[in-house]
């Protein structure tokens, strides 16, 4: 992964949860976390009034592969204490994005200035936890050895509405040999808490994808002669279907800047 | 299944392993095995002289998805009490082949008169197994449907080689969608001993396979446009690598004429 703190190198960021919690609260850490506390889960960040709660939990429930729900708060409750007994999510992401209506309105490094006693916060899983599981089995994943962001492309898969949320599957893709793809699906299909296994390999065409070199999201990675597109659902999807409902008020992570918690990635494995 | 005994329809098929061994030995059942017993484990034969038997059991252990051995005996044993108490190899399975030096020289419905003290029984996992799985799970498999045998092909996959055993890779092939694909990778990695998971997906050219519409052994089938081949490490592996050994004298089933055993596929799930 790539080293995204500009005051560090990967030899010394955080190495646990905790202490990379500290170092956002504190400032000393300012970067994308991609790399940050290995082993440790992180997640993607939801903040939505309570009015929205009920129908954006059900949309979780029925769209678990995009939106693989860790944890939520009660109203006003921003300490998530099954994922850290510490946590505060006002203060411990590096950089937030606060939407209203829709319209990008801030980017702070702390949202206790707009926090509200009717906020629920949300915790959806991230595809770092089963990339930890993939490169620890020696499979390549592209956008790492390239350097960049994974490319992420939205379907022609509509996902189960609930509520004023709705709006198509967005994906993310690696190729890999078929052998390989073979073996992501096994060691994904472990993980259901963080995306799972694949929605689909080998065919974009059939999920409304007409250019792999054209991803919505992220970067393209070159794919080659022998391997095959694998495709996840993507944490991007709910922030899409934020996005298209327009809540009055909203905050999420900024691209990349994850919640790190306490929990191990090898705690989510079901086998 | 196709229903193959000329006497019986589907609906008087033996329905226990023990009843189709019965049938069998007294020669009331004779046809192929697909759709008898089912939930009972099937299972492909071998019998070789010990002289070869450590070889071939070395070889079984290299090539574990083509060769997922069931049940070995002790030199002159006709019975596999792990796979039934009454089990006699001799008279249980309804058509035999039997070779020397490589050549076809019988294909008797008992082998009582070939059984000679030094002979080896192998019994190696059959896809029949994990087929059930499969359709139990509601994934269409286009051979079943069609009425015909699975293609089967050569690939340019090496087995590990062991003594005078060595040789291509057969593999299988059932087209599917990306997502039964999918589903059935995570389907068959649970049945290990009946071949487990797909060796190959999407790329037939890449394991030496240039024309699906010209399998090697079995039928051809169509697939559609929104299909990939999913190919697995096929029992007729072995026999193709005893064929090419030409060993002074083997006994193989009649293609389709399987061991019927007291086991229960769901025995053989590991999860």
């Amino acid at each position: 992964m790539t080293a995204t703190s500009t005051l560090r190198t990967a030899g010394d960021l955080p190495r646990t949860g905790r202490d990379a919690r500290r170092a956002i609260r504190s400032g000393e850490f300012t970067g994308q976390t991609a790399g940050v506390a290995p082993g440790y889960v992180q997640g993607n960040l939801a903040i939505l009034p309570q009015v929205l709660a009920a129908d954006f939990l059900r949309f979780c429930q029925l769209n678990p592969k995009p939106c693989p729900l860790l944890a939520t708060s009660s109203p006003g409750d921003f300490g998530l204490p099954t994922l850290a007994d510490d946590l505060d999510i006002r203060t411990d992401i590096s950089r937030y994005r606060v939407f209203r209506r829709g319209v990008l309105v801030d980017e702070p490094t702390d949202i206790r200035g707009h926090w509200r006693d009717d906020l629920v916060v949300f915790v959806l899983g991230c595809s770092f936890s089963f990339e930890e599981a993939l490169v620890e089995a020696g499979i390549e994943l592209r956008h790492m050895t390239l350097g960049v962001t994974v490319p992420m492309y939205r379907t022609s898969i509509a996902t189960a509405p609930a509520g004023p949320f709705h709006g198509p599957l967005v994906v993310s893709m690696r190729p890999m040999t078929p052998e390989n793809a073979i073996r992501a699906i096994q060691i994904t299909t472990r993980f259901p808490a963080v995306h799972g296994a694949p929605v689909h390999i080998a065919k974009p065409e059939l999920i409304g994808i007409s250019n792999l070199m054209q991803p919505d999201y992220g970067d393209a990675v070159p794919i080659k002669e022998n391997e095959i597109p694998v495709f996840w659902a993507c944490g991007v999807t709910p922030q899409s279907v934020v996005a298209i409902a327009k809540p009055e008020f909203c905050v999420t992570h900024y691209p990349g800047c994850m919640l790190v918690t306490d929990r191990r990635n090898a705690e989510f494995a079901i086998m």
